[in-house]
């Protein structure tokens, strides 16, 4: 396993010499803009160096250096991820995609090739230059990378249609832990030579190797949505409503929000949401005008079937993306409120209303407020977990909450994490849900890549646990 | 790796006892049903028994006798895989899963449970019954087995428009080498808790573990069909149209085929299709009926543009069909010409019509008849070479040519197999394609997995170098 690493000055300077200065960072204040992403995790380590890497071949070179020494190598892209998948550790490197952005798109093929610094956004705009469309849409999509969103195997708002970022990634360069450079699959539409290995590394964390460059699948741009928004007086004809909603339609967008996420968003936006609500249902259609007009119609008519308090529907793109735009400001708002603790569970759709309920006892039982917003057309919520930083009582009720919310998840068939990633925060669930045979599975394939568990040790698997398998 | 393989009739009383008599198979005239499967392959051993599981149980047993013995095991669906992949090993076991075919449609999440001996139009049909649909849909989806469909990560004629098998499968239940089984994803659209081993296992044609429950995601139903039929006088006319709409519009089918095979289909079914003609298309649109016919207008333009000698198309969804059937049948109807060698080659769009044009060169230059039929909108095409099994030297020259057609297909960027797998027959082009680092990569998973190699030996990896990297 990882070696005790050993990275003196005249060690770094190798590695200066063989990347340049530019691309390899020493500088103590400016490594600590490098040690966490939005997880904020605690235990971060310093890194000894920070390279920004220009190329594949700076990567190789990155890596043959970790790996002689035996050093941590943590992959990092625009540092946005929330569950600790970018926490630097101490003594290692930290390897920035930041420089690497280079997009282009071939719209003959409808695909194109990506370096992972590139943010999401960057990426539907070069898309949506020639009336293409890259899908998957994290809320975060203007400050998160498309190499972070590859490494999660992002979700977004979207997916509830157009699925998540695993089903756009045709291929990719990925540096392995020896250094060799690897390229997977490729833009062809169909591809079933050997193991889908492209799959595989879509949604490793940074654990199996290094992402370099991307092979994405686009689509025709999207149609203008409809946009539908709805209140509801309980949360049960909220779950019900997108129960009803969702298995008899398909509209492009789901979203879900409680009455303290619509209290903190009006706090933020003083757009006149109804503080009162105990629901609100933010919905689109993308289909074609006549269609979307009457898909829209009857998913109104069942908003109003399960006690709707308000229902209203504009096709005006502008006036519905003002309260995606409120979706969207979710996180920023109820960070207004304290220090969160970001949940991410996903249940099959008939649990949803056993979820929002049991969350809503875990949040009385511990005297946590926990605001809940949600990818609901496709089970996946983000409950936040607020609290006083400064209440050390209040923040362990916290903690306590938030591992009672993935325990009730599991309980529920659900997973403990629907597009944010394992990370290092959730590590400790990873195993009860899903369970040691499918950990062992997780613990042999990355033996087999990664021997020396250079790659982001203590990301999603441990280390421990690891060597018991080595 | 494999031991030398001992199969006395006292041990297989062992199998029976555990199993049952009636899902132990021994008698040879049975058992010679099941050495083969589409692909014929002409070095096919006989197995020593034949193991019809009803359970995963069943297979867990099966699965600790072979292991337990050294004995390959080769999974096998309905034996309808056309690149070997089912092909009995000498003294084996094959597990096949024709007793496994229970389907559970379950609407309210929109999906299915499905065991893998369950024919995929028996998928399709017990979706149906809910309003849903499972895309994916093999021309041979009236007569294979959703497991091999998913062992095979099986293509299509939709999916053009709606993706591949792995696009739809959510978990699986598979049984590993040793003998447990593991429960992997499952009933939740989005879940990035560890590895994507469901995705792995989706295209590992049996290498990996035998999948014993499939949880499949369904989408409502397609609409009616809009049908569009152009004749083209040259393939270059026919390429150029393929790239023009390709590129532009989303048909829900876009297929093609050359004038060997536009004969062979009018030989069989008398329909009056244009025996002239280089190039026939049949392509859909599936959108609501307003945009369908804006869309279809819009194709109808673009065939004219590049030269169509005739286009038409219908809304009536019977006659429409009528042209999908033939295209569906191209396959039988060419081998009514002599045996064929069936290729399975894609590659980048814009590569089409160096890939059709290079093909008929590779004809002329063996004298060998090659029918070409292709998913043309995504650029996987089903090259048929035809060959009268009497005449050795016409055998010899389409062996040469089937392999030259793949060489060629890694010339221009494409891939050795689009959709039915390497199996056997393609297993000496895999390196080719990939490469030596991916295959390494192919190879590392394998021994992480199935470190005795008991799971389909001689499928698309080679035994021999498996065991160098063991």
């Amino acid at each position: 396993m990882t070696q005790t690493p050993t990275t003196d000055a005249p060690q770094l300077q190798e590695l200066i010499d063989a990347l340049g200065a530019g691309s390899v960072v020493t500088d103590p204040a400016t490594i600590e803009n490098y040690r966490w992403d939005r997880a904020n995790d605690p235990d971060a380590g310093t890194p000894a160096a920070v390279v920004r890497a220009t190329s594949t071949e700076d990567v190789q070179a990155a890596v043959r250096f970790a790996a002689a020494r035996g050093l941590p190598v943590v992959p990092r892209g625009a540092g946005s991820g929330l569950s600790g998948g970018s926490t630097a550790v101490e003594g290692g490197i930290v390897l920035s995609m930041e420089k690497m952005r280079d997009i282009q798109v071939e719209p003959l093929t409808r695909t194109a090739v990506v370096q992972p610094g590139a943010f999401n956004a960057e990426v539907k705009a070069a898309a949506a230059e020639h009336d293409l469309w890259y899908p998957p849409d994290p809320s975060s999509f203007e400050f998160c990378s498309i190499g972070g969103n590859i490494a999660t195997n992002a979700g977004g708002l979207c997916c509830v249609k157009y699925g998540v970022t695993t089903d756009y990634v045709l291929g990719m360069t990925v540096v392995l832990a020896d250094g060799r450079a690897v390229e997977l699959g490729g833009p062809r539409l169909k591809d079933v030579a050997g193991l889908d290995l492209t799959k595989l590394f879509v949604g490793s964390e940074g654990t199996l190797g290094v992402i370099t460059e991307i092979t994405l699948r686009l689509v025709p741009s999207q149609r203008p949505p409809t946009t539908l928004v709805a209140t509801f007086a309980t949360l049960e004809d909220s779950t019900e409503a997108i129960l009803a909603i969702s298995s008899q339609w398909r509209p492009s967008m789901l979203e879900f929000m409680d009455k303290p996420t619509i209290n903190a968003v009006e706090d933020t936006t003083k757009m006149g949401l109804d503080r009162e609500a105990a629901a609100m249902l933010v919905i689109q259609s993308d289909e074609p005008a006549e269609y979307a007009a009457k898909e829209i119609e009857e998913i109104e008519a069942l908003c109003n079937e399960n006690n709707a308090t308000e229902v209203f529907y504009t096709t005006d793109a502008e006036e519905g993306e003002a309260f995606v735009v409120a979706r969207r400001m979710a996180i920023p708002a109820v960070e207004q409120k304290g220090s969160i603790l970001l949940e991410d569970v996903g249940v099959p759709l008939p649990r949803l209303g056993d979820l929002v309920r049991g969350m809503a006892e875990i949040s009385q039982n511990h005297d946590v407020v926990i605001a809940v917003l949600a990818h609901a057309g496709d089970g996946n919520t983000h409950p936040l977990l607020v609290f006083d930083p400064a209440d050390e009582d209040q923040k362990q009720r916290a903690h306590t909450a938030y591992g009672e919310v993935m325990d009730l998840a599991i309980a529920l068939g659900g997973t403990i994490t629907g597009e944010h990633g394992v990370g290092r925060l959730k590590r400790p669930w990873l195993s009860d849900y899903i369970g040691e045979d499918a950990l062992d599975l997780n613990h042999r394939i990355k033996m087999a890549l990664d021997p020396h568990n250079i790659f982001n040790p203590g990301a999603v698997l441990d280390p421990a646990a690891l060597n018991a398998t080595g």
